[in-house]
């Protein structure tokens, strides 16, 4: 963005603090110690960076809609066009639309548009561990790693790291997350969510329950999610034999909640053992609410009954090439039309880079194939990347493309970079030059989250400060 | 870095274009229509950044140094430690050296220091089709993106694609590149070692010479590439039956003239019938003076022959992706010890990322194995990307380690990142979290290329409009 933007009046604080989902669990968010970094734009405090929700992104070189009846091919493209933003929503997408009295003007002339990515599969918390384990499989990585630093964890420390990742992620590009958490404790998700919520992302908590209790899954949804305007609740489970019971009580709980199942499965060979689609077969679980996370070693009978009961699936390239899971049959789901998107996984993946993710979805099927023509092609990663991973999720009604009603989930992007320029084919150039600090701008149901490359309102140097300290003290009480 | 620097003197434009290998060649830096940016930092008109070579990187909290018998382990790893530049070579590496007298202190603390990429092969030019052809194997791109292209571009245009290209490399942490370069005419030659020249890279011109003129690789060698002081020559070609006439002129070339022949080799499987290592071995060209690049689709014979003649060879896992070239059997090299570098790989990759690279190399081995203990490791890739590709091209003697006595090239990077912190294995997280936006510094040949994590002395817009534009009239004239 190159103009200064110009609220067109000067919010109540509180006003700012609803739209970042904030001011409705005030007392949540005001009753940990590690508090969230200050309103107010850094170097203009007080000075909010907006105020009303009506935005014009203003001619924009091209726009990726996703939505083949507001654009050119599959993609939805139109170029030289401008993006309106009203209440949260998007009003209208085409060339020279009528900025609405009052309306904020972002200029985004040279830029590219397309909606937000949709993460749908994840672990902010695991920020702890970044390059850690690194010549570990995933169950090495679970003893190394996670397990030892799982249970060290703090309110105020859990909070710094999942702050420090999503805020990394929303940088990166990513509107939309999936947090499939295995923190346990009460006051642990409480930082959690909070975390999540003082960042403005779109989020989902999938909550892992330890033991069959569907009261305490009913508080957290109730009382520290469902309160955030922009949050929604999954029930997370792992679905093994050893464990049929638990995940049984889990689908029940989902079921119970009206919210989706989530749950990892066969992300490497010997989990074959676990049964797990046999499991979430037999617990009835097979349907549109479940989303199974990796699906990597299923046979031609699975990958064809997760079809026919539209299961939902995640793709994670980048973390099953560093923990050595395997290559996941995404032509094969694909062709009997399972609903996929694309997750950077966290810990497991150390990266909240969605171009490499989109690249590295294309590349791992050619390593297999040695033939440049299997799917996914660039077209397909973009979409996946955005409204296929709505669709994965069952919120494609909301976001996942530039639709006038959807939620104004976007991204702007500018190619005006060493890495990026000059235009030769700008859609294959998001894909394979594309990196997070080319991300100009993002914005999440309307509200600017990144502006010219900065994020907005977030006091990024203490962010970071605050995540080296907690993981200091965290190594001195191993 | 947080401190501004402090220059001791200011020196001449003529000492400075020396420094960046202008004045020896300065009729042919001053020949051309496109000039460089102008010297002189943004912002600080007539400034220069630097002026003596003396320079102490003051309190690094960990140094590489690649050199096992500096450090701990087997990346000579040292933590809290000077490193003292002087004329351009490494000095010194340890805790609180004595700066000189006139020393420019540059502050690090709280930073990485390592050896800057080696990239063992590259095609700058091809800047020009990023995202171009994204669903073709090598040969569709061949015949869809790079031929259409090549034979369009002017002096001018292609100075500005490979000047954007080489500072992208650059800011991404290169301090060496290898460019095999198939553009023919002198004055297209000219103006791509001028770019090369102008931006302070330590670089190889791989001149591809259309037919067995030695007069006229001669007169490259000695007119363009030998009076650019970080400059250096070699022969490339494409080792195949059809053309073993003009392969073998090619290596009397290179042993005229005392360089390496670079030659691309098994690439694709359907390059078998090409025989290229049967080729490079009639024409007694298999030795150290050999680069092999890719080098896929290799029998286990070969692979022996290689080793046994100590012939070198460039990886390139992220263009091998794209192009679904398959995957090399780095394992079966390392065990017969070639010496193998990394490549980015130009056009066919699109990314000057060598973070993802790294990444990238361990991750599609342990695609193929299912198995996370195979070669390479975190340990490994680093190597690979620093003195490995210095063996490699066989000047491991001036770079590719922090060694006192060798030429001054390495690159800080701020782990303080929302990406990158907080600490828990740096090594690792140099690897699997790190991108180019967290390369701080790059010094070559102790020179100041990247400060504070901008290009010195570069009119970074002024770059990619101009690249822009050359693009734009290219397309004009289609």
């Amino acid at each position: 963005m190159q103009s200064a933007p110009t609220p067109p009046s000067a919010p109540s604080r509180r006003a700012l603090l609803t739209g970042l989902g904030l001011a409705a669990a005030a007392p949540l968010a005001l009753g940990v110690t590690a508090r969230p970094a200050p309103l107010g734009q850094p170097g203009r405090p007080g000075q909010p960076v907006q105020a009303g929700r009506t935005v014009l992104l203003r001619g924009a070189s091209l726009v990726l809609t996703m939505d083949p009846s507001l654009g050119s091919g599959p993609l939805g493209a139109v170029e030289n066009a401008d993006v309106l933003m009203q209440n949260g929503t998007i009003a209208a997408v085409g060339p020279a639309l009528q900025a609405p009295r009052g309306a904020w003007v972002v200029d985004a002339s040279g830029k590219l548009a397309m909606p937000g990515f949709v993460d749908t599969h994840t672990h902010l918390w695991q920020a702890v561990i970044r390059g850690g384990c690194t010549d570990r499989d995933l169950f090495g990585w679970f003893q190394g790693c996670t397990d030892p630093q799982r249970g060290r964890l703090t309110p105020a420390a859990l909070h710094s790291f999942v702050r420090l990742a999503a805020l990394d992620a929303v940088q990166s590009g990513v509107t939309t997350l999936v947090d499939w958490v295995d923190i346990f404790a009460y006051d642990l998700i409480e930082s959690y969510v909070r975390a999540l919520a003082g960042t403005g992302v779109r989020f989902a908590y999938a909550m892992f329950p330890p033991k069959p209790d569907a009261v305490l899954v009913t508080k957290v949804k109730k009382e520290l999610v469902d309160p955030v305007p922009l949050g929604s609740f999954q029930v997370a489970t792992h679905a093994a034999r050893a464990v049929q019971d638990l995940n049984r009580a889990h689908w029940e709980a989902a079921q119970d909640l009206g919210v989706m199942l989530n749950s990892h499965a066969l992300e490497r060979p010997e989990q074959r053992a676990d049964d797990p689609i046999g499991v979430l077969t037999d617990i009835g679980a097979l349907g549109p609410r479940l989303l199974i996370n990796h699906a990597i070693h299923l046979t031609d009978a699975e990958i064809a009954a997760v079809a026919e009961h539209d299961v939902r699936a995640a793709h994670c390239p980048l973390s099953n090439m560093r923990l050595a899971s395997g290559i996941m049959r995404l032509s094969e789901f694909r062709r009997r039309g399972v609903k996929v998107g694309l997750g950077l996984d966290g810990g497991t993946n150390d990266s909240s880079d969605f171009h490499a993710l989109m690249k590295t979805a294309i590349g791992l099927q050619r390593a297999r194939a040695t033939d440049a023509g299997v799917y996914p092609q660039v077209h397909d990663v973009l979409r996946m990347a955005t409204l296929g991973g709505a669709e994965a999720l069952g919120i494609a009604d909301r976001v996942g493309s530039l639709t006038p009603g959807k939620r104004a989930d976007l991204v702007v992007i500018d190619p005006a970079a060493l890495n990026f320029a000059p235009r030769f084919d700008w859609v294959g150039q998001i894909v394979f030059n594309g990196r997070p600090e080319n991300v100009d701008a993002v914005f999440v149901d309307g509200r600017a989250l990144k502006l010219g490359g900065r994020l907005v309102e977030v006091d990024t140097e203490r962010v970071v400060r605050e995540a080296e300290a907690a993981a200091t003290r965290l190594r001195a009480t191993a």
